[in-house]
């Protein structure tokens, strides 16, 4: 029976997840992998800490006696962040160590090139826990779903924004209030930015349109725009539309390039995805055979991200025991042109306040009209503040730049008093 | 660049399905799996018939013709039913020929024996296509949620049934209505019984529950209960009750031994399933890291479920390429006693005609309680018929045996006009 030694850098909450299964499972990676697996080091910044239920005798601050230590042949990243992860992991693939890591940051800009040597080097890199934590979405996209041209990917990818417009839908929160909750509860940092403003989940996009449609897509190739400025009043407003208002990210593969947009989106009550509720993520995706289908589950925590960790684990030490590793590398054959925003096609809720007099709603209209903007539905409100009524309206599918050139002279007008909410729709 | 010829057995809906994948994903292979993929042959009863958009020339009568064919490496078996196709796969992996099957009746009853000749021959055998059609759930249990002591498969896995009861409740029709309508339109077979009994789906948990809970589990093993006999007042209380009743096929990993189970049961409407609609199928995971997962898609259909076969060629294909076949082959390697449904613990739905009378209500809460079934909730109907009173009850969590006895006890009882009707409550 072969002995699989692992490394784990960094033993924060991931990696504590980590360490906990491989010591559970220990008895049933032989039956699984052909294998024993089990932890030799533990990679830490500072030694002296105390750390409740890990062995002492495998912490490690010294690099370089795991990259030096030959008997590991499996390196798993839960450190987080660009570097020294992209430094370690590319030492680790290059001495022929197989590399398991969660690191979205690292895939979203580097992992076209991480796959390339891991090749090189007849290694695996596997990062199912990188989007959607605990969900298998890398593995179907990869695997199962690869006889379909995938046409669109689509979800709720971050579980903070996530359970912050829950709180503002279901308990009528504002977006201060719902945030300061997600805080004390711990499912939002202390600087709440790379979440709230959708930059988590325009990488966990970006790896997943790269992989779907067989082209590399890069962080700063995804457009990114937050939930922070999401009123309780929008909700309220996309409510009476029958819908609810998620943070989605959605990559589609269109005749003329790639989309790729992390944005709040009002999606229909009916649609699977609006029932995602807290802290849960789903990803949706659209395959020319297989139609629609959805993957659904926890996409954080200590465990459910250590289950996709410890997945690719098992994973690779199937590939070392048939000696196959490398089995399934980059898959972005392709090289795809990616729009730009201005280009994309979408309907979107609009919210102004306009002078309350005759003529000026026909006027407003006629500006959407002359930069070819329909209007789908449209409400006026009865309640009325300081002369000013308030309009809410959804456009038909139109493209990005003429909404965006209406807004601009809309907002140019002296009966416009403000253009206060514009939100793309379903 | 290597040349994989496969042969396809049997030209229906699936196999016409999986043809045209092939066709259309041509360009596609070399990049996803290192080889040209092709189909070579096809095996067809009747050679004479007329077959629109199939190349004649593949098209043989003869098994000889493709055992015998030592270029082929790839069996696809979509002729359904346990002969010929199981001889025609035994003899296919004894000649080293890996094998895709969506064969769900042969893969519930002789799974493991062909899986282990799969091995015994350095082959693969894959059957994704086996469960819920294009939605990707035999890899996730084998490979992405392998770190996970799966404690329950729960799932909507027969379109047929699941059409049927989305018109029963949506549209308020009686079960032979829907089932005459699912007819009509191609959901549901002249000889509507093995999805309408349960067998169907009884035969994909039997499958799951095996991958699940690494123990086998056959078509026998599991109980099985139809949805003949539900009807729209039963559906209507439900609504009452805040639930949908849905075909569930249950499989749980208990620490006396597996349940498998496939019968009507209540489910809540903030649950997860109850929103999958039509023909759609799901399937809930619940690990004991990864928490619960859902995994949704088409379950039926000629693309879909051709989808999920040649996903399972690309996977062979690849295993070829890198000389790594039968690289995951029997996942069973414990073997767990398996419950009889009397020693299952359950909620459930009753729904019982009484006497009309004073007293009459408490003697039938006594012999509940004396069974041991306690009352979770319980609903009075105003409405009466013939002097009878309509009771509607949902007990706590007990054990099926002490229901099935008060039940008969009940039956017995002069003041009890009839029980209509038990269902399972999740």
């Amino acid at each position: 029976m072969d002995n699989i030694k692992v490394a784990i850098l960094g033993i924060g909450t991931v990696g504590t997840g980590t360490y906990k299964i491989i010591k559970n499972q220990k008895d049933e990676f032989p039956y699984k992998t052909g294998s024993n697996i089990e932890v030799s080091k533990i990679l830490v910044r500072d030694k002296s800490k105390k750390r409740e239920g890990i062995d002492e005798n495998l912490i490690t601050d010294s690099w370089e006696d795991i990259i030096n230590d030959d008997s590991i042949s499996i390196v798993i990243e839960v450190m987080g962040g660009i570097e020294p992860a992209k430094t370690y992991i590319t030492e680790a693939l290059k001495k022929g160590k197989s590399v398991v890591t969660a690191n979205k940051d690292l895939i979203a800009s580097y992992g076209g090139e991480l796959l390339d040597l891991a090749k090189e080097n007849k290694c695996d890199i596997l990062f199912e826990a990188a989007v959607a934590g605990g969900i298998p979405i890398i593995r179907p996209l990869k695997e199962c779903l690869a006889s379909n041209k995938v046409e669109e990917v689509m979800g709720i990818v971050n579980g903070t924004t996530n359970f912050i417009l829950s709180k503002m839908t279901d308990e009528g929160m504002e977006f201060d209030e719902a945030l300061k909750l997600a805080q004390k509860l711990g499912y939002a940092e202390a600087d709440p930015t790379a979440d709230v403003e959708g930059y988590d989940a325009g990488r966990k996009i970006a790896i997943m349109a790269s992989i779907a449609f067989n082209s590399r897509v890069k962080f700063d190739d995804v457009y990114t725009e937050g939930i922070s400025n999401i009123s309780a009043k929008d909700i309220k407003y996309a409510k009476e539309l029958d819908c609810e208002i998620k943070l989605l990210g959605v990559a589609s593969n269109t005749d003329d390039g790639i989309e790729a947009r992390v944005h709040p989106m009002l999606i229909p009550n009916d649609h699977p995805l609006s029932g995602v509720k807290d802290s849960f993520n789903a990803v949706f995706v659209k395959g020319d055979s297989v139609g629609d289908t959805m993957f659904y589950g926890k996409g954080a925590g200590e465990l459910p991200t250590a289950s996709a960790i410890v997945g690719d684990v098992i994973d690779v030490a199937r590939n070392i025991h048939f000696g196959c590793c490398g089995r399934i590398g980059c898959t972005c054959y392709k090289n795809l042109p990616i729009k730009t925003i201005d280009d994309i096609y979408s309907k979107y809720f609009v919210r102004l306040q306009i002078v309350d007099k005759s003529g000026v709603l026909a006027s407003v209209l006629s500006v959407l009209g002359k930069n070819d903007v329909s209007i789908y539905q449209l409400m006026q409100k009865k309640k009325r503040d300081n002369n000013f009524a308030e309009i809410v309206l959804v456009t038909d599918k139109v493209k990005e730049k003429n909404l965006r050139d209406s807004i601009k002279e809309l907002e140019d007008m002296p009966v416009v008093h403000k253009v206060s909410k514009v939100i793309r729709v379903y």
